[in-house]
């Protein structure tokens, strides 16, 4: 490495266009911060007409074909930021590897599904893959825990993960509307994708969920393990029943160490109204970690969009231009561990029940008995009356102690 | 650097006896993590039969003069855990320095005061200093600004960096006590110290505060020109106003870029309740950063104490095992520009005003005059009647629109 760090970039939307916009803008900072100058010496995007970068890039190299580049250019690092977990992008970062270039990427999904063997390939070239616009957009997560952290032994991680769910459910809280009408004016605003599956269905949270897990726990990627359930399900009801009893809901990653090995979850959750991370709202995104020595941690900030994104992008061109030699997992990839993953039956958790059960006697005795059967216990409770005269409906809301999923199922 | 990573530390504390009890208890992690072993190959106290490690230290070798072990131990960093900006810790520091071995600190006065010294003294033995620990416990703050947000221009830091401050502030909030009776009460428990000035009034927030602000904005640390007003005036009646208001009182250190330079201040402030820093309360501390690019983030954890504390100081020493190599500004020392300082006078706030006056015609009126003289205006009022028939007096409570602090003086 001289005195430039030469970088090559592939993709050129939202976030790769902020990624040129901050290289370029804040370029005097950039090489003061890494001793050299940080040059961009190729671009690469689908469509050459609609890149969106606000800068003149005319003198830079252009290829239309990312695997190509990736290949030929003279550079120290790709950064890759195609997306999707497999097809050009995957070519891209296996490419770059091989080639002896160090790899940068925002693609999340890639790295949940085939993270382990980029890593292990990485390893044997001996360049460095880092990720931090991965996850928590924004928030220097990745670097936090691998290396802030690095100290402790990591006891649990729970995230606000997913900026699309975390402001359908602020506005759903704050406007007392319904799911669909907020997911539909979210699609509107562009907060949501046309089809939302991949984020309101938890799947873009238990990407990043598996890779904090890795992280964390020094095991490998196991997104295949991740117990995944999504917000579509959650009504206002459920929001106003959550703020009755003083908390709110949000959908959480969970990754945490238990006597049965590690669990990894992400569904929907009950949080303390005065705790930090149940104020983060809207598109924000948190990360709670708990250590062995340094207690809990919390680190919010946005968690998409194209200038959050391409500062963690960025801070991992200057990392790897100041000479961090960071692997994948923090470690070497022998180090990573298999650990076994405990199943939902062990989950263990406070839930949430909510009931309309016929108004007769017996009624409540029934569930009581069922209850005790399945040695659940009641912490909270709210019985509310018929809410019509031809309803002979009553309700029924209730927080049990903590218990395991399994009794539930 | 072999395959053994070699500290001394001096001073066995309680961040020191913290520290030994992470490097033995966690040894295996750390070692995975560095890709080598770190060894305490000396250890330094004032009081040999006081120390606090719960591990037996037996076979560590022992220095009862830390300058000494600093000069002559063969390690490849000093971890320094005296406190005190003066005498033995300044001492050590600069030996270790001088004999070209890295430093570790969690010692916030001595790079308040001469932390400009120290960086050039580090660059020329080509040497470094890690300093994680010196400002807000076990939250990464330091190598998040330095290296997580380091594509940005950041614009302000503001935190609670103080947890014996925020302690006092949220126990008076949740009881309606005064301060003289928290304060007390925060000494029996052990959370103030004896003489309580350095935490009680500003102090050590701005010793803090004038390191972030270095960091962030590239320039030398000048603790001198920070601006310092602590807690003592707070009364129980102010908290209550804060709340009627919708706030909550937090002591914040803030580092900002105005358009006359750098702002460095230590005050009181309202926070909104809804904010989530304002639910950061009792020990814990917390640090919003604002970046150009990355907008808002909130980093939030244990303040102090022995194992966050300790936490940090591992993470400096396992960075350091890993070969990071990052110069004290996260630049090179030649690069850090002194910019001016702006002047309490030009400090832009909203301010709170609490007022007793005489309940006569024309009082009010003549309030009005002055701050419309002085070009203020206010955004909220509350007025209440006299508390006491023999009273006379009406008490006026406001929050004033944004102004320069010069008006109100």
């Amino acid at each position: 490495m001289g005195k430039v760090f030469k970088v090559a970039i592939a993709g050129l939307g939202t976030v790769g266009g902020g990624t040129v916009k901050l290289l370029k803008q804040n370029a005097e900072e950039i090489s003061n911060r890494c001793g050299k100058k940080v040059e961009i010496v190729a671009l690469c995007s689908r469509r050459k007409t609609h890149i969106n970068v606000d800068f003149d890039v005319s003198d830079i190299p252009w290829y239309d074909d990312a695997v190509q580049m990736a290949k030929e250019v003279d550079a120290d690092a790709i950064v890759e930021l195609i997306g999707g977990s497999e097809g050009v992008a995957r070519e891209v970062c296996e490419t770059a590897i091989k080639s002896g270039k160090s790899l940068v990427t925002a693609n999340k999904a890639l790295l949940a599904m085939h993270g382990n063997e980029l890593a292990k390939l990485a390893d044997d070239n001996n360049v460095n893959i880092a990720y931090e616009a991965a996850v928590a957009g924004g928030i220097p997560i990745i670097k936090s825990i691998r290396e802030g952290l690095a100290g402790n032994k990591i006891l649990s991680i729970s995230g606000i993960l997913n900026g699309t769910c975390n402001y359908i459910l602020t506005t759903m809280k704050e406007t007392g509307r319904g799911f669909d009408d907020v997911l539909a004016e979210a699609q509107a605003k562009g907060y949501a994708e046309a089809d939302p599956s991949f984020d309101v269905d938890g799947i873009d949270t238990a990407h990043k969920t598996a890779i904090l897990a890795a992280l964390a726990f020094g095991v490998p990627i196991d997104f295949g393990n991740t117990y995944v359930e999504g917000i579509r399900k959650i009504s206002a009801r459920d929001i106003a029943n959550a703020d009755e009893f003083g908390y709110k809901i949000k959908l959480l990653g969970i990754a945490k160490v238990s006597d049965k090995g590690i669990e990894q979850r992400v569904h929907p959750c009950f949080v303390p109204k005065d705790e930090p991370i149940a104020n983060v709202d809207g598109v924000f995104n948190a990360v709670v970690v708990k250590g062995d020595f340094v207690g809990t941690s919390l680190f919010a900030g946005r968690g998409a969009g194209e200038r959050p994104t391409a500062s963690s992008v960025v801070s991992d061109i200057i990392d790897l231009a100041r000479g961090h030699d960071e692997r994948f997992f923090g470690l070497s990839s022998e180090f990573t561990k298999v650990k076994p993953i405990s199943t939902r039956d062990d989950f263990e958790s406070s839930y949430y029940i909510d009931l309309e059960v016929e108004d007769k006697s017996g009624v409540v005795a029934d569930i009581g008995k069922i209850l005790k059967e399945e040695n659940l216990s009641i912490e909270k409770l709210i019985q509310r009356g018929r809410g019509t005269k031809e309803s002979n409906v009553v309700n029924l809301v209730m927080i049990l102690h903590s218990s395991k999923e399994g009794g539930l199922i």
